[in-house]
């Protein structure tokens, strides 16, 4: 089989249950969102469906989770699918008929995964499939997830590449085409409050996504991965979170530009800093957190843009976060601009070229063309002028085309614009 | 009922069964254990027998502790003794029956107890006597022990307190004495490898005990107990440790010079600082663990001089580690010399005097005399000379008595001695 | 009067006599440099003919320093030229005569000064021109340099504003176009072993040659300049030194890369971060200390290269270290080509756009073209290709021509290149 | 000739002048003060009448120093009795005159140096006695004094001991029995605002001292001496300072508590760290700083007891900072204590055994007998019951005495006192 890398030669683009159904999606909405995606968003190269977490937990209700729950599971501690969620689930079936329709629309599905083995498993204490061992035997006596109650972390012993292989090859059969997993990718702070990590884990389920047989594209979680593990990553998974959860706020949004920096330069075919999901659209249907319950994103339009137009530059993987059906003309505006998905598809060489209180600047590269991406972070209106000089001939003459207006221009050291507050505006130079 | 401290108005004498039978104590050897107490050390002053971890685990059988396994249990998610290991405990008679055995040998009984609910009882979701809520309400989502499997730490809310309320109730009922608390102590650090801590719990378990009606001696572990608590430490228990597990290995003894002198001046009427057992005699019968099996103290005899000079003169509590019945005749001189015990027991103000590389004394009081404890932490045998002028009056003749010896003298400014390697004297003096 | 950074529109060009003269330069020395630059150099924009430290000291031989001797003065505590050095000086002429003749060529001139006022004006108490107070009144207690025994600091009272009038305008009355102040600017660090230091100094210098009604350029020595001065060296100075003095050694020419990079962006017209002179050519003719006696530089060919084109994309001031005449062709083909000094002139926009660990690459802008230096840092012969996309259009092809020899070529994405150890090149692109 | 540590048996009692007259005191002054002590003080111990700073000045005439003046200096830079100032010094006899009138009386008598060689004698290149170099070749370049600007530190070369051996031996040849050498002891921190340093100038002055054949106590300033340099300091001098210098202000004498107990256990014979000069009595006669004008301390009366008790019972070189005629009845009385005064110089072992925010306790001993020292540093009058059993036998009777009041009790387990805000109790207990 190719390398890993080779499946994902571009940063992927689909869509994500978390920010509009948290823990609680099922096989409806799932179905509602590949139709709408298959239908308005797939021309564009909008292909992934992904099922986030607790799947596996008949009484997910909202985003937060229950914890000490029981869960849907087989003889051998996997999880499966809860059939009062998901009824084409039954009978053992798994994802595989969800994964079909999918596949049908001419699109590809994705599951989330929590690192290591379901307590439960380890109290029934399940054997492992081709295994003379347990689930007890894998489990790690201490290495527990902070904010979810469900796994134990893995001991690093060769029962536990046994334990991953029996999952993995699972969803393989499902068709999985996708995995986010979880609890997984914070690994410089073996703190506390943050005890999250397993670089071991991290190459076991590499190794058995590599011997399953199925191209299966691994997205690593939560962030803030450590960018001195930047190698380790590359090495092993398709793209992985530089943050903690990304909601519609602004602090939020203003401190990716620091991660994006950081990060500058890492990205290249088959490995992508992850910015996280796009909340944008309507968001939080079940509620209970992460702000009001079924609303439209808090984020302003100009903020709309910024958050586009920095994903986009930096070519983070874009996985859109909210109830596609329920889109306005605007949000499928941002996600259907031929110019920009071309940018997020092809240019390289993203870097910020400019950095103040109040502008940043980023500027990238394509056949022919330059991008420039110019950010208002103040509070209020501003005119910028943007020196182009740095990366383009002094005194010479270039068409601009402004990707979210469709405004044409000549420019020649500057760009000048104005920009609203928080807003953004991405130029294709050539 | 009394303040706690009065129940513990001198610091604790008594046995212990982790240094010689681990994990896997059961009954028989409780009872030799208290047998040979009452006989030969009662006199002296010694009185807990106490009962360490795993009681409830039916097939404990060494020093080690078997991950995620079942425990025995009552439908209230309280931890009772194995029957198979604790035969009197059967048809629910926990321990009453052992403790009503050692009570008619003029003795104490006590066992062990984890912080927390058992993740036995959370999978089951056991109902909380006299609560309307469940175990699973009450466990920590992330707070376990680093070193066993057994339990959930408890979240900060009244069902805890209830469930607190249970177990001691329990044990009160059954008749203990003493409970030594585990996985309780460690705060200052909360760190991954080190993430036993919850002041919350150790007030909780304080105000189990004062509502249970019976006098209940509260011991804390692991150490080491961070010095900053020693105030919070001082109004929730009867004693705490000052240092991880201590065995008979020199580095272990050496360094507890460093924590008596860091506690020095803690200890008072109820509150004793705690060294840890004397691991003394006939040790690890179990094997597996914690050095050779079935063996005599690794110690020296200067050594342990050494050790109950030092334990003596702090006034750490003193839990002798050791099988009883086999002590040799050195070991029992250890434990009835009544100098000793009377410095023990009596003494008052003992603090560190001198230390170099190669000395260290500590000095303390009783009525119309001074104890004076010197030790030759050097290699070699050496003649020390102890300036005693600091602690009474210059140029003026005293008379002292050299407690192991019996050793009698006259000494002025100065008391001259010649010391083993890693060997002590300690001196009554007036 | 104009402001003083009009006094230096461009980064300035010169010759001075420390590398090769150190502390014992004479007249004779000076005028057959000025002869040959007013023959040699002239043309290509060199002007500045500097006389560096201890011009006032009739005994100074060689590169060191005679701690606590006599220096000629006048009455009011003035530093006047040797007349045994200087024989035009006699009859009170200072350095009138020279500066005459060297502006008889189409040159300037400039003399170096030392921060403060002669400890020996201090001892005789002279009084200051125009003023009632005295050099003793003037006299910080404590204030020393670290390596130079002639001066004391200056309190910050309006009588030290007074004699630094009284120098300046002297100086100003000679003719001088060009001040080197030394002892001065290195202020992050106030410590025993790096004293000097003196912002309000500094600041009284240059309202001082403000006042004088000649616009004499301002140098600040030594460095290295703390980075987090440079807006108050862009408000009172030229140039400023970013570094301790520079001699022909690569470690010492390796270190400047990481400075250039820190000191990137600063440069504006007016205001040069300054490299130090340029240690090339015939130095240390009268020996004893900096390196071996009256030897030609010890750069290698492709070290020099590397000095001049670094110097040169960062704007720093060109200060020609060694005795002119003596020069040899390679050496003078360095001061002498166009399209390299029409870059160090009129480019803008230096910045480090790559670094490794055995490449660094530069680029600056000019009118309708780019300049890219490369530098090879390693110890080997290397094939090097520079990515340039960045800072033009991606597969677009470019002219270029290799400013050091000439060569032309065609370029796109890509400069490919070869070069010696430690030596660069040097890239025109349009 | 015998060790210097034998040449102050005890810790040395005098007067200075510094206190009282600053930086300009006269013969007639010194006389006076010389007469009092012997016809008041002489029988208690006191000795040394010690000339401090600047006596080389004919111009000093306050507390203040002028900077770089004309100073009293012989032909080998060898600074001189001002004879304006000390008309007796006339003729070359420096303090010859004063020395002998000083020990007609049964004293002995102390000057004031600075390190180092002074500036004028630089100036003037000023040969070395019995040496081949001159001033201008020890003179350190750049090691100058920061509140002084006298002299220059030496270089650490042969000439320079040359030179201290010729101010040492002329000191011996006028009688002087006390050398204060101040820029000199502070050594831990080589910074701009705090360079005096130099060991190897104090090991050149202990050099000189042992050579001279004369028996001169040697004492250390400023303050404060680093803790770390403790074995330098004992192997080369008698006494040294622990703080800068010392006022009547209570903030300067609550911090001498930490200073106190930083040293403790250091003093030994012959070596003695130091207090400073007690301020007390009539002070600042001739005005212009350190506090009001020819004032009477300060120090109120409880104050001044503390002073007292802690200098002594730390065995502080006590030198009195007053105008000796000018004292009152109370101030005499502290000098003439008898029972303090044996203390002050026979006893052993101080330390502190007890600290808190209200209460410092001190301890040392006797023969036969122990003093403990109480300290009220509170703001109120309060009553304190200071615990005696960790230096003396439990529950036994003591007698015991306070040495200011004379008052006698019996005590036991406690010393029950009231003492005044800032003072202190002192008792002598056998």
């Amino acid at each position: 089989m190719s390398n890993f890398k080779e499946w994902a030669k571009t940063p992927p683009l689909g869509w994500n249950s978390w920010d509009c159904f948290g823990a609680a999606v099922n096989e409806k909405q799932l179905k509602e969102n590949a139709d709408y995606m298959a239908e308005n968003l797939k021309q564009y190269g909008w292909q992934y469906i992904v099922c986030d977490i607790q799947w596996y937990e008949p009484n997910a209700k909202d985003n937060d989770y229950n914890n000490f729950c029981e869960l849907e599971m087989d003889e051998y501690g996997r999880l499966l699918p809860a059939p009062n969620r998901f009824p084409s689930a039954k009978n053992g079936k798994g994802f595989k008929p969800i994964a079909d329709y999918v596949h049908s629309l001419g699109l590809k599905f994705g599951i989330h995964i929590m690192r290591g083995v379901p307590r439960q498993a380890v109290a029934q204490n399940c054997k492992i499939l081709n295994s003379y061992s347990t689930c007890r035997d894998i489990a790690h006596h201490f290495s527990v997830c902070s904010w979810n109650t469900d796994m134990y972390g893995l001991k690093d012993c060769e029962a536990s590449q046994e334990y991953y292989n029996s999952i993995i090859n699972l969803y393989a059969s499902w068709g999985v085409d996708f995995i986010k997993c979880d609890d997984i990718s914070v690994t410089e702070f073996r703190r506390w409050d943050n005890p999250y990590t397993a670089d071991y884990e991290i190459e076991m389920i590499r190794k058995a996504i590599d011997g399953c047989k199925r191209e299966i594209v691994l997205s690593l979680s939560p962030g803030p991965a450590p960018r001195a593990n930047a190698a380790h990553l590359c090495k092993n998974a398709n793209m992985w979170r530089l943050t903690g959860d990304f909601w519609d706020q602004w602090d939020k949004l203003y401190e990716m530009f620091d991660k994006c920096r950081e990060w500058e330069g890492v990205s290249a075919k088959g490995n992508y800093p992850d910015c996280d999901m796009l909340p944008i659209g309507k968001l939080s249907k079940n509620g209970t957190c992460h702000g009001p319950q079924n609303r439209m994103t808090q984020f302003t339009k100009p903020e709309q843009f910024t958050l586009m137009t920095l994903w986009g530059i930096f070519k983070s993987p874009l996985m859109f976060g909210g109830n596609l059906p329920e889109n306005d003309e605007f949000t499928l505006s941002l996600l259907t601009n031929e110019k920009y998905i071309e940018m997020h598809q092809k240019s390289f060489g993203a870097k910020q070229i400019f950095r103040d209180n109040k502008t940043v600047i980023w500027a990238s590269n394509g056949k022919k063309r330059k991008y420039v991406a110019i950010f208002n972070i103040d509070k209020i209106t501003r005119k910028i002028k943007a020196d182009i000089t740095s990366i383009l001939m002094a005194d010479t003459q270039y068409s601009a085309l402004e990707i979210w207006s469709g405004e044409e221009s000549v420019v020649k050291n500057k760009i000048a614009c104005e920009i609203e507050p928080h807003g953004a505006k991405l130029y294709l130079i050539n």
